[in-house]
C-alpha cells in the first residue's frame, strides 16, 4: 500500500511543512520506500517532482521539503509497490491533459483484476492498476462530457458512479486534481483537516518539528489537508468513514458522496 | 525567440556540463529570460523540471545542474517569449501521452497564424504557438496512425510532410521525442556534435568550466548533443543546414529530410 497528502486552499500556499513528515514515511517512521511524487498546480500550469527512490534518502525530496513552491492544490504519494516494479514510470502522481487542462491523480490501494478496456484517447505508460484507473476515469469522462468540460457538479455525480464500479476491484483511496478543485476518495483510510484563522502552533508527528502559521498567514486563509494517517499530534483531524467521496475547493469541502462497495462486477469495456 | 537543447545517446548519460553552459544563457551571458524547462526520460517514465524564472537564478536549476540524473533522451529550453505570457503552462518542454508513452517537445522560433482545428485528444493548456505545434502534430500522427505506434521510418516519413506544413507558418526549430528516439528540426539555427572514443576535454563557452569525459565514459559510449548555438569552444561542431529534419538514435543522427518551406497554406484542419 501507499499514503496520500493532498493540500486545497484559497490561497496559494507551500506544503513544505506537511510535506517535512510526510517525507520521512518513506522509508524512516514508515516502510513506504519504493518512489515518491508530487504535483504542484500553479495557474493552468504543472510542476512535477517525482523520484523511484525512497524520499527519506532522495536529494530531490529534500529540495522539494525546504524550497517552497506555491500552489493551491497539491497531490503527493510515497508508493510501496503492490502491482508494478519500482520503476519511474510506476510512480505517482500520474498526470494526463483533458479538455486544455492538466489532471493529476495518485492512488492508495489494490484493485484486483481490474484490466478495463481502454481504446480511447488515454493509456498507461507503466503496468500499476492505479494507472489503469486514472485512464478509465478519463476516459470515461471524455466520453460522458465531449469535448467540453462539464460543471462541477454533474464531473462529481459521474465520478461518483465510477468510483462505485471501481470500489468493486478492491481498495481505491485516491486524490485526483485538475488545479481548480480536488477530488478525495476515502475507500479505507483519510484523514484531513481544515485550518483557517485564528491560526496557532502545529506539531508534526514524524519529526520533531512545529510551525506557528499566525505569522504566515491571513485571516481569510484556508487550507485543506488529506492523508492517509493524520501529521500533526496536536490538531483535531477528521477521520473519514470509508466509503465516502469528497469534493473541495477552496480548502472547504463542499460535498461528500457515499461509495459503498456493491458485489464484485466484470470489468467495464468503456 | 528561444534556445534549445537536447542530448540522445546510447547509454543513460547525465547532462550537467552541458546544461551548466546552457543554464547561463537564461538571463547570464545571453537574455532567454522567460523560463526554462528540462525533460529526462528514463524507461519509459519521464522526469520534468519547469519553472517560469530564469535560468541563471533558478534554485531548481541549481539543482538540476549538480544533481546527475542519466538519461539516453533529454530536451531542455530556455524561453525569450514570443506569443503566450511568461507564465508555467507557457513553458517548455511540453509533455503529452500517446501510444502508451510520454512524449515531448521545445520549441524555438514563431509561427504567424497558426490556429490548427484540434477537435481530437490534445488541446492546449496554455497560449504558445508552440504547444499549438505540438498539439497539432500529436493530433495528426494518432489519426494517421490510429492506435498503435508505427515504425519509426513510417513515423519519420509523416513528421517530414508536418514539419513541411509547420515551416510555411514561420520558423519552427523543434525537439521531440518518446524516449527511444529523438527527432530535431533545424529550421533556421540548430548545431550538433557527436561525442565517441576516444574522448576529450571540453571547455564550456558560456561559463569558465571543462570537463575530461575520458575517465567517464566506455569505448562504446556515443552521445549526440543537439543546441541552438554550440555550447563548447574546443569541439567540431556541425552548423546544420536551414530546413533539415534529423532523426536521431543512439547518439548518432540515422536520418536526415529536406525541409523547405513552401508558400504560405490555409492552415490544415486535420
Amino acid at each position: 500500500m501507499c499514503q496520500l497528502l493532498g493540500m486545497n486552499c484559497n490561497v496559494p500556499t507551500d506544503i513544505c511543512f506537511s510535506f517535512t513528515g510526510f517525507q520521512a514515511r518513506g522509508g524512516l517512521t514508515d516502510n513506504h520506500k519504493d518512489g515518491w511524487g508530487i504535483t504542484f498546480f500553479e495557474g493552468k500550469g504543472v510542476r512535477q517532482f517525482l523520484d523511484p527512490n525512497p524520499s527519506c534518502h532522495s536529494p530531490i525530496a529534500d529540495f522539494v521539503r525546504t524550497y517552497p513552491i506555491k500552489s493551491k492544490n497539491v497531490i503527493a504519494h510515497i508508493r510501496r509497490a503492490t502491482q508494478g516494479e519500482v520503476k519511474l514510470e510506476n510512480t505517482h502522481p500520474f498526470i494526463r491533459e483533458m479538455w486544455g487542462q492538466y489532471w493529476s491523480f495518485a492512488h492508495n490501494g489494490d484493485l484486483k483484476n481490474f484490466t478495463p478496456a481502454l481504446q480511447g484517447n488515454f493509456h498507461p505508460v507503466g503496468n500499476t492498476d492505479s494507472e489503469q484507473a486514472f485512464c478509465f476515469i478519463l476516459q470515461d469522462l471524455k466520453k460522458s462530457f465531449g469535448d467540453k468540460a462539464p460543471s462541477l457538479e454533474h464531473l462529481s455525480k459521474r465520478l461518483h458512479e465510477l468510483t462505485l464500479v471501481l470500489a468493486t476491484f478492491g481498495v481505491v483511496n485516491f486524490l485526483l486534481s485538475n488545479g481548480e478543485f480536488m477530488i478525495a476518495h476515502c475507500s479505507t483510510r483519510l484523514a484531513s483537516l481544515v485550518r483557517h484563522a485564528p491560526f496557532s502552533v502545529a506539531h508534526l508527528k514524524d519529526q520533531d518539528m512545529a510551525i506557528d502559521f499566525t505569522p504566515l498567514t491571513t485571516s481569510n486563509d484556508r487550507v485543506a489537508v488529506i492523508a492517509t494517517q493524520p501529521l500533526t499530534q496536536n490538531e483535531q483531524w477528521t477521520i473519514h468513514k470509508p466509503g465516502t467521496l469528497m469534493i473541495l475547493v477552496d480548502g472547504q469541502i463542499i460535498k461528500e458522496f457515499e461509495t459503498v462497495a456493491g458485489p464484485e462486477k466484470d470489468c467495464p469495456a468503456s
